[in-house]
């Protein structure tokens, strides 16, 4: 009896409005190429380990499902922050993966995540070539904080960005009504992103025929220096009633410090070592309203921007679907210790394609803001930033609404 | 030559996603019942004083842009919260007021608020009849807070409550993806309302077959007991990973007291002498996780939950241009010193009608969850609630999308 063609595929991380496209995506394509079964593995590789995996074909049903799950936020699967061990330092875990690969008949792995996820990838497909296992490993690009190297961007981020800026032209919008005469007022709103600006600069698209857009925008990329902060401010509100600004949630002194530490907050540290940010507006507009006497209000997008799949952009959804596909292509045809990206092939009309690359290349590095897509002042992106993020928030996918609110796929265990 | 037949109708206090959706009720009906000119006072009855007025002709020019400012959030002609004083303390304003309205040859003034708003309906109203005036004086009710008497529910309403479920259940779903074996964590969510907890009540439409909806739901009709708080979401926590709690930010202890004073907020008062409250989830949040030692995240929706118009309810939408033009017929009927209201007619399927009532009858009386349509314990609401505010989120309005981002229609000076 020749050997079962199975497939395992998992999600890892922060979740995005769109990573249940990808898995969709992988799913479908998985089932067209004549893989016998996909498996999915509950809570990433961390669940996988303690054997808790289901049989999609038990979840998805009918095309209706797999467009369910492309507008389903979060990870159907449920994700996990789990970094795997070097492989000389507990090759025991290795093992125990392995016989379960085995155990399961697996040919090809699959797990979508963002930088830690892909350093997975690379571990468990370094351990296969040594031990000389034959399953494939492919990483499946996710994060809504555009930070992968060598894809022109990542699924995810483009839904946030445009629920970034959808939401900052709501919120300019309502400052704006409120705001008379000599009642100036200041919106500091706080977007995610650790060390790159990517989701901040997407404030800028609210800058549009009906918007003037954020006032000034601060990067993680640029040392953030507070008197320069207050001075630029001070100007704004010189010229206008309602001031809004929008400051990642990563932004730093020059001394190291994260704005949010000014605060006292941020003491929690997660599994890869990194601080939990919060508050960085909450103290940038308690310190603007004690400086300028004016009304402040702070605004953390939180979690929302990256489950709003209720604002998904068609093109990030399609993107994501298209990259898991391509990802189950790639495993089939033989490779592996890879990672599938997005290749941008025309500025206009935007059209992309799924390219391929060695994970080693990938795994750990971070892409940041160029300092030239910034202004001299470090407090705006310019038009060459625009021009690179705007194509990735055009059209919809109208959510499926069932009682007036959107219907999601979920778990059935 | 016969007097001219002028209109004009102004917005007050905090915006709603539909608060321009009674504008162009306004407008359209002003223009069919035959009006001259359809003026709009810019930021309310406080900028009219200073004489600043616009001709709508000049800013509304087709079918598609009365389309369009239903769609718009925030309030078009820009807001104000100005208290008039009564008329025996100050007549002077009361006679600039009349003067202006005489120059324009206003017939019906329309002003559309909440509580504070309906206020100055009747103080122009009582004015123009003791002084022998003529012009009319209409009230549109509008506040997402649900909290007007008389009227089954407020216009803007519906879309907050559609805005804060949508969320909810995505923010629900984020939560869950991320939490695995002994990881549990709370999300504490803290939504708008001072003294009703219609709003927050609203998260519980989030409990639909594909969610469970919140954990919890603390209203500020009920005291807030720190101690049954806690019991209750450790009780939680031994049945669930993850837990959602829904707050109001105007839940008060035994002694009065804001929970978010506890934190040190709450320190601005507006112009009503409100207290600004925020920090309520933050603080809850930092108390659970001390004592549960569970990873916590607050969430505020802020001023999305009034101004994000790209969820906003058909129904909703519908009933505030509807209320809006029969503000005018009313007017135009000769009707003055009243408030149009939304009469339920029937319930399943769901039905409305515009009413009128008599302004004395209504402003300054807060309307509140009634107790009946709480549990026992305080901590979530009945069938009964669910039922009255589920057919308000029905139906959308789809934004006109523009290179990825909803239009809208804004002033030009």
């Amino acid at each position: 009896m020749a050997k079962k063609r199975n497939i395992i595929v998992g999600q890892s991380g922060g979740p995005t409005a769109v990573i249940n496209s990808s898995l969709a995506g992988v799913y479908k394509t998985a089932k067209e190429r004549g893989f016998c079964k996909v498996y999915g593995m509950l809570h990433g590789i961390q669940g996988f380990m303690d054997e808790q995996y289901i049989d999609l074909s038990t979840q998805i049903h009918s095309d209706l499902d797999i467009e369910l799950l492309k507008r389903t936020p979060s990870a159907f699967l449920g994700s996990c922050r789990f970094k795997l061990p070097e492989i000389h330092e507990d090759a025991e875990i290795y093992e125990k993966i392995f016989q379960i690969l085995d155990k399961l008949e697996i040919e090809a792995f699959i797990y979508i995540g963002g930088n830690d996820s892909m350093d997975t990838i690379k571990k468990l497909s370094d351990y296969a070539i040594v031990k000389g296992h034959d399953q494939k490993f492919l990483g499946v690009p996710k994060t809504i904080d555009n930070d992968l190297a060598l894809t022109d961007h990542t699924p995810g981020f483009g839904s946030a960005a445009k629920y970034i800026a959808t939401s900052t032209k709501e919120i300019i919008r309502d400052a704006l009504g409120l705001t008379y005469n000599d009642k100036e007022a200041i919106t500091v709103l706080e977007v995610m992103g650790r060390n790159a600006g990517w989701l901040t600069g997407a404030a800028a698209l609210a800058r549009t025929e009906d918007c003037e857009g954020p006032d000034a925008i601060y990067l993680p990329e640029v040392v953030f220096d507070i008197d320069k902060f207050l001075k630029t401010t001070k100007d704004l509100l010189k010229k206008k009633e309602s001031v809004v600004i929008a400051v990642s949630e990563g932004i730093k002194l020059a001394d190291g410090r994260y704005v949010c530490e000014l605060s006292g907050g941020a003491d929690y540290v997660d599994a890869f070592g990194h601080k939990q940010l919060q508050g960085t507006a909450a103290y940038l507009a308690g310190f603007l309203g004690a400086e300028t006497g004016c009304k402040t209000r702070s605004i953390e997008f939180s979690t929302l921007q990256r489950s709003a799949s209720h604002m998904a952009s068609r093109v990030d959804v399609d993107e994501a679907f298209m990259v898991g596909g391509a990802a189950v292509k790639a495993a089939d045809e033989g490779d592996s210790g890879k990672m599938v990206v997005i290749d941008r092939v025309s500025d206009d009309p935007y059209q992309s394609a799924a390219g391929i690359y060695d994970v080693h290349r990938i795994a750990n590095h971070e892409k940041t803001v160029p300092r030239s897509w910034l202004n001299e002042e470090g407090n705006y992106v310019t038009e060459e930033f625009i021009n690179y993020i705007e194509p990735l928030i055009h059209g919809n996918y109208e959510p499926f609404m069932v009682n007036g609110l959107p219907r999601h796929l979920v778990l059935k265990k």
